[in-house]
């Protein structure tokens, strides 16, 4: 029996002794419990996304001679760590394989997948195996193992480091083409995940273990850091876990976690939302104070002549429910005094003066962070940001876009879910027709189509990279079509200075989409 | 004798039938000329940078459709041109050999160099030699040529496509890397160039011939469509060409030229520039109205109560010597109420303060754009941005950063350029201690070193990859080196939401630097 402790970390990139001593503490707690193998994950000693730091030379060698301090722990137990590996053609990503002191191997990855990754690192090519105790062990990274699966058949587990970023709702079909992969191969998969928000991408834990024959037979938790022991028998019979995922509630989940991993990794305790009555600000209140704690969210609510009796009184009413604290500032004397100075005729309201009432907000947002190190969060959705509906500059700005890749009729079910046990959201918030109320009677339809009838299109056109012509067989109308794709290409321009997305979706704007600024494409 | 003619093309991304009619008008006027080739840029039919546009197979398709009609005008004509093809693999960045209303053939780009390209394009596998005329010709592009010159031995002339982003001060070696290419593979090389700007990267032109003996020998112009025809003899003596740049020249030529060709292709005509009467404006607003023209630059002049009378008039003498319209809005009651709304004390200057200053005239800048469709020019310089000192949403704005790529000290030397005939920027301007004017007897230098300082060292960070260590053994106070890195280091957030920059330079923020936003390195 081989015990098999996995240690699912949070690191923060760029303190390495941070890290190390994350590192060193769960090796400990290991050894404690007898452990013969702990894994930790990709990177985790120097944290995620390193980027352009990877071309400092000193920061690569720290990174090796913190991973000399971590060797010094590794007396009778197999240690697996992600780090930066360098030789005299360049850097690698790296699993180092420790024990009794000593480095046994350093496994560089195989598979370099996509171009951020080959900016930077080389390509191994080599795969390492291990007898230890009696089993025929293979070390590596998952994509390696999905890609030359056929040069792992004699092993008998395979313990893979994996950074997979978070997606809503793919959870069940990763189980599945990994218990294939363990049949396919005949051997146990062990993945260790690190867990965290790293400047967009989410990394949401769940490392697990795969038998060959039973499936999915052990994981640690999601959006957490977890630790976990695993008693490995090959002849044991175990028994398989069905795990069912709901897709809103771990949306929600990914959010939260998101949220506060960033806030606090950045050095914050509290955001401010702007809070406009409507169902995105609602929803971005809702996920910080569950993220952060009622004491850490503050919401600024700024009615202009334009905002209706209701939002207010909605806005309010969100507050409430949530117990957390809010300033009324009524933005009618700033407004005016813009409109006197630019001469700007209200009776006659045009682009000009409803971007102007979104920036004074944003202008408001931004002095309470300033004043108060608040950090902003920004309330556009993805149906929005898709077709640049909103103000640049305006109520695009914030530090974290929360709702950036989620599409406004999931942020109604985000709502529903929300509300599941109490209201929070008022039922009149989820139920009027979306506005940004910067005129009398505007609605978002007055410019957009139905949610309904936009979010299924955007999915055709972004995700599933459907033509026009394609797109307009199906049942919508022409002109529809045409005015969707002509919004989302004008718009890229806007989507270049957004604050960053959580991502959590395979198809993120400016993560995985980029489009041409200046584009007359029609398709 | 081989009269081979160069059509150094700006097309329009995704306008494939303005791109074709183009091509199309440019192969006519070489047959006029009796030219037995003429040759296209790469991505000549489509534009430049395809993005996920590529993703769409309807747009292939039309890009294979107006190939065909591009076919038809090649009788006794070899006509090269840059276009997408597509097999059943995928996608490729290819050249298409044209004659008697046939493809000859189809040349698949073989070195796909950067992740960027790796995204979308497979790797061509063959090199082709065609026979024509008497000549060993080989089709391709350059970086295939660089990469696998010896391939090409057999060849008599190498006939390229090529798009290499212009670099301030890079011509001459690169005249000499090509001169000593063809030396090696003993074969005349001819580059084909798209000039134009294309989100972010300018392709200035400079198509060229390089004979294996005399080196470079002919060339088009930079900054402009050109069209040319060579008559290539192998046994002929051609006179090298000693081709001198001087840099401020061409960084000043290749400004202007970016700022038109972005502004003309978004389909804007005038432009707006928040002038401060400090340095950085004015030389944006020189550069704009040499690029557009005086009736198409509109400068914002917008003091508070910090501003001295002395940048006030400095401002108006700018738009004086450059012929352009101004107006001047005075922000002082639009901050005031701002000042009342949030009970602020005026007393106590703090970053809050400041901050709303420069949010009250990104507003007003963007209310001028609104109203008359004006572009916003940003101002911000790549010293600035490198340490973050500016405002996000105030002096950060804009849809096309001009300087972004320019340090500060280089700026300088573009201002003197721009008063080589006669005074533009007034003296009092380049003399003054840069300051942001948010509160009174600011200076840059309350919080920056001084930019003789600053830039030396910001180079050795940024294009030298120094490390902390490094730089601090050279002569710099350690306390400097410390806080400039700091400041690099924890202004990505705000990097991530700026407008492009025109790229003059081989590392610019945003398209070749990326740097974690969460970071805590200190290297």
């Amino acid at each position: 029996m081989l015990k098999i402790a996995i240690s699912q970390i949070n690191p923060i990139f760029g303190d390495l002794k941070h890290n190390t001593d994350k590192i060193i503490y769960f090796i400990n707690k290991a050894k404690k419990e007898n452990a013969d193998i702990v894994v930790f994950g990709e990177l985790s000693l120097v944290g995620y996304p390193p980027n352009d730091i990877l071309f400092k030379s000193d920061f690569i060698k720290e990174n090796l001679s913190y991973l000399e301090k971590i060797k010094k722990y590794t007396k009778d137990i197999l240690v697996l760590v992600g780090f930066i590996n360098k030789d005299k053609n360049g850097v690698y990503n790296s699993c180092a394989i420790l024990y009794n002191g000593k480095i046994l191997n350093i496994y560089n990855k195989n598979f370099i997948s996509d171009g951020k990754e080959k900016k930077y690192f080389l390509k191994g090519d080599k795969i390492y195996f291990y007898k230890f105790k009696g089993y025929n062990i293979a070390v590596g990274f998952l994509e390696d193992t999905i890609n030359f699966y056929n040069l792992y058949k004699k092993a008998d587990l395979i313990i893979n480091l994996c950074n997979i970023p978070f997606i809503t709702g793919k959870l069940n079909s990763f189980i599945k083409n990994i218990e294939n992969l363990a049949k396919k191969i005949n051997s146990f998969i062990i993945n260790c995940n690190l867990v965290g928000f790293f400047d967009g991408v989410l990394l949401d834990g769940f490392s697990c273990i795969f038998s060959p024959k039973k499936g999915l037979i052990y994981h640690l938790n999601r959006f957490s850091e977890d630790f976990g022991i695993f008693n490995l028998d090959l002849n044991s019979s175990y028994n398989p876990i069905d795990y069912k995922v709901y897709d809103i509630e771990e949306l929600y989940n990914a959010l939260c976690f998101s949220v506060r991993d960033y806030v606090n990794k950045n050095g914050f305790k509290k955001v401010i939302v702007g809070l406009s009555g409507g169902i995105d600000s609602g929803v971005v209140c809702s996920l910080a104070t569950f993220s952060l704690g009622k004491d850490n969210v503050f919401a600024l609510i700024m009615p202009s002549r334009f905002t209706s009796s209701l939002s207010v009184r909605d806005a309010k009413k969100i507050c409430e429910n949530l117990g957390i604290k809010y300033s009324i500032i009524n933005i009618e004397k700033i407004f005016k005094s813009y409109l006197s100075l630019l001469k700007l005729d209200i009776s006659n309201i045009d682009e000009t003066i409803e971007n102007i009432q979104a920036r004074i907000r944003a202008n408001l947002l931004m002095a309470f962070s300033n004043k108060f190190k608040y950090l902003v969060l920004n309330t556009s959705n993805k149906s929005e940001i898709s077709c640049g509906y909103s103000t640049l500059y305006g109520d695009s700005i914030g530090a974290l876009s929360v709702l950036g890749d989620v599409f406004k009729t999931d942020i109604y079910r985000l709502a529903d879910y929300i509300n599941k046990d109490k209201e929070i959201i008022p039922k009149s918030v989820i139920k009027r027709a979306p506005s940004a109320e910067l005129r009398f009677n505007q609605k978002d339809t007055d410019k957009l189509p139905e949610y309904s009838i936009l979010d299924p299109l955007l999915k055709l056109y972004i995700f599933d990279n459907f033509n026009y012509k394609d797109i307009n067989k199906l049942d919508y109308k022409d002109k529809i079509v045409k005015k969707v794709i002509d919004m989302v290409y004008k718009s890229e321009y806007k989507r270049r200075q957004l604050p960053i997305p959580i991502k959590v979706s395979d198809k993120t704007f400016n993560i995985d989409i980029i489009l041409p600024i200046t584009n007359r494409s029609k398709f």
